[in-house]
């Protein structure tokens, strides 16, 4: 932010102090006076929480949020119909029940569609910064201090980062590393191995195939972490044993993980009692748990993957997982009501996913989103194969009607109004991309048309999705992150500082004043 | 909603209660405390604000106001470029600094993508019923009593009711009438007349043109209301004669009307010093001041019209006019800080709008939006001309240019890269829109894909407004209304209580307790 826009945004922020910010007492907490501040930060007098959770939906906005409302309502209660008799019953999120709300702009730097990197670091140091920088300036020389790190410092707080993505991805990563690009992974490994913090639970180590590990042969992060004391664990077996007191890094086992990317499984894809994103943040709060107090960053990161590849399905069952880890900080806080926040928010929105479709009108078809049976990453493996074995169209269609329900016109049954049966355009851009997906990807040249179908994803995936999704009365605009706001949901001491419309910055400055660090 | 759903909802909202709902103490207003209730109400016993305004935007959600917010940061502060240290920079709509927000679900008992009948039925009277039902039950039998006719009835309230489109469209009509159907606008009339309200303002009376008055020769509902001792004015000069303590009707005037629809003109269609919605609104509360109090409803009803249509630029210039509305409710609450609630919400999102689009990833060009300089409705007119003159189609573009600001390839200057040249596929898309909108209405035929792309619009304008809208940035999905949920900004007495995550029937029932009406 330059200078005058500091300014501007400093008045503005005066300006609703004085409009009004006040403090709340209610049932279960104690008062939590705020006086009008003249800087950017609310000042708060109240209690100071011991136990801080901040999570952070990659991607999660308002319509992330609300489409998983509304499909647990639907899975649960049925398909709507009014002439039946069958009302709209949502089904609340944990999340959702949280006593105050705000909205939250994310614009950094560089856009209005910010990336996960900046959008961190104004969650953690209260900074705008350039798309991709990670607690640095916009210069990329000057560091910013986090909140992490000044909590470790001034309180003596215990420090867990969670995340179903890769450890050292963007978000994770702003809450222990300062890099002038997001990409320098390795640096953020050694970074996190300096910073002492206690507790890392997430998908695999990035870093292990920079090209420092690969080509310059340096020790893997892990290594580095066990000599500095860290115990590593990447088993079932050894991450179940972790405990309270431990400083540990629990990372996805082989036999959990996605191999692409080595990220935490999407949810729709979960086999069996594979770790959740749930338990690793039930096994942070036992791990952490200790009577000075920690914070805990937990991020639900493939809300993001899920919706750059428009995929309804894995997006809704990844919010919703989200969901569940939430819960288990609410477990937590109905144990220590008086010593506990719980911030629940996103770092901007991905896709432009709204619940409407210009095909569909006022009607949405969400229990056809059920259909689906596999993320588009795992069904991505399978058109690897179907490229590898020319596998014909028909053929192809009948994993298609398996794994996304969809079926051909020559199918029987249902009605195509709000079912399944393709209709002759549909079934021709499946066909259209099918043949993309057939040539291999070093040779496709996509036009100006195709890149906005397909992006830069498998085009015979992305359609399947992309038709379903509008078969269900979903649709997505984009691949990238959008500017819309996103939602924050507070919970607990000092939960009043967060009703509002404000920037994100303004999330560091309220856990700075309700934590009373400097 | 049936019993089962009621049943559920119930519990919800309990449980929401038992988790917290505070009350506060601010510099500005008096303690208001807030006590967990058992039944959907929420308990409030604070002061009770004499003054309420009730604004509603209709199809207003997150992205209508984001959207508008950064539009007026980039017209104020220039064009975003991190490089020349040009940051967004966004500039805040009155209600944004506005010290409480809640997020609130909208569906219907017919649908997540619920009507302003509805939604407007939510609002007043606190129950879900059918889509273009207005303030009936389900069965189109029972009516529900409104907020307006407790607060008038109960407190000896004033009641105004303000609209940017017809006085008797849906959302206006659900704050003084009951009917079946919301296309019942000469019933509506009669019920707006023997409601004995105090303000009524906004666009013509639809029941002018109802088969009632057309065919059966019943009289104008003016005339009715005349006849009850209603002023009923429709020219600038009686308007702005009308003053404290008249029982007044305020028509748009016949030389500022959108002669299409008897709506006042879109924000961006507007000529001279033609009556705002904030003029409308001013005057509104000159005409109710009174000791008793009174209840203010303004409809910013065009916002919804633009997303209906896919026009970003008339959507954005109307969420800037509405926000201008609510500015003379902030001056009048900064005249009576202790005695004002001001609430300000939308009743559904419309059209699906998103701040990103497939086509420009994670940039935004909002200063493109500037170049179109009318609303879809008047550049239709010009379509109109076009097929009436068989206006060849290098002629249109001529006035696509100047009205749009897309030029043609054969046009020199700027780059594609974020700027105003059409590509061939851009162009080959309009040329097709173009010979749509050539053919005579009736006799057109819209296939599956033409219907994606046009809706029930004018073919020509409104793929014109689509690519307008890419080359910005920005994206629509429907030509409907969406399933995301709205957003509540609150400040004055009893602003607390509108924090959270809630249903819109909630809306109904903290009113009626902070009013502490039965």
């Amino acid at each position: 932010m330059n200078k005058t826009a500091k300014k501007i945004m400093g008045a503005m922020l005066a300006l609703s102090m004085i409009l009004g910010v006040g403090y709340t007492v209610n049932n279960q907490i104690n008062p939590q006076p705020v006086v009008a501040a003249t800087d950017s930060a609310v000042k708060y007098s109240g209690k100071t929480p011991k136990y801080v959770f901040m999570f952070i939906g990659d991607g999660m906005s308002f319509p992330q949020i609300q489409a998983a409302q509304y499909y647990k309502g639907v899975e649960e209660h049925g398909a709507i119909d009014a002439k039946k008799g069958n009302y709209p019953n949502p089904e609340k999120l944990s999340f959702m029940n949280f006593p105050v709300t705000g909205t939250v702009t994310t614009y950094d730097s560089t856009s209005l569609c910010p990336d996960s990197a900046s959008t961190a670091t104004a969650l953690s140091t209260g900074n705008k910064t350039l798309s991709s920088v990670i607690n640095m300036d916009e210069t990329k020389t000057k560091s910013y201090e986090t909140i992490t790190e000044k909590l470790k410092k001034q309180l003596g707080y215990k420090i867990g980062i969670v995340s179903s993505v890769n450890i050292d991805h963007a978000t994770p990563g702003a809450y222990y590393a300062h890099v002038p690009a997001r990409s320098e992974y390795y640096s953020m490994g050694l970074q996190l191995v300096d910073s002492n913090f206690d507790y890392f639970a997430g998908g695999k180590f990035l870093s292990d195939d920079s090209k420092e590990v690969k080509e310059q042969g340096k020790t893997k992060i892990g290594e580095l972490a066990k000599e500095k004391g860290y115990t590593v664990v990447n088993t079932k077996a050894d991450i179940e044993k972790l405990k309270k007191g431990d400083k540990a890094i629990a990372v996805c086992p082989d036999d959990q993980v996605e191999k692409e990317s080595g990220a935490i499984k999407y949810s729709l894809d979960r086999i069996g009692d594979e770790f959740t994103l749930a338990d690793y943040t039930k096994k942070g709060i036992e791990v952490l748990d200790n009577d000075k107090g920690f914070f805990m960053m937990v991020e639900g990161g493939k809300i993001d993957w899920a919706g750059h590849a428009n995929d309804a399905a894995s997006n809704i069952h990844d919010t919703e997982a989200f969901g569940d880890a939430v819960q288990e900080a609410i477990n937590f806080y109905n144990a220590h009501p008086d010593e506990t926040l719980i911030l629940v928010t996103g770092d901007h929105e991905t896709g432009g996913l709204t619940i409407g479709f210009a095909g569909t009108n006022y009607d949405t078809y969400l229990q056809n989103l059920s259909n689906q049976k596999v993320s588009y990453t795992q069904f991505d493996r399978s058109v690897a194969k179907f490229r590898e074995n020319k596998t014909s169209f028909d053929d192809a269609m009948k994993s298609v009607e398996a794994n996304f329900g969809l079926k051909r016109a020559g199918s029987t049954g249902e009605s195509t109004k709000g079912g399944m049966i393709l209709t002759s355009s549909e079934e021709a851009k499946i066909k259209a991309a099918y043949e993309k997906s057939m040539v291999p990807k070093d040779s496709r040249k996509l036009n100006e048309d195709e890149n906005v179908m397909y992006g830069t994803y498998e085009p015979f995936s992305v359609t399947l999705t992309h038709i379903l999704n509008n078969k269900s009365g979903i649709s997505f605009s984009s691949y990238s992150h959008t500017g819309i706001p996103v939602a924050m949901m507070a919970k607990g001491q000092g939960q009043d500082l967060f009703a509002g419309y404000y920037d994100n910055t303004n999330v560091f400055d309220k856990i700075k004043s309700i934590t009373k660090v400097k």
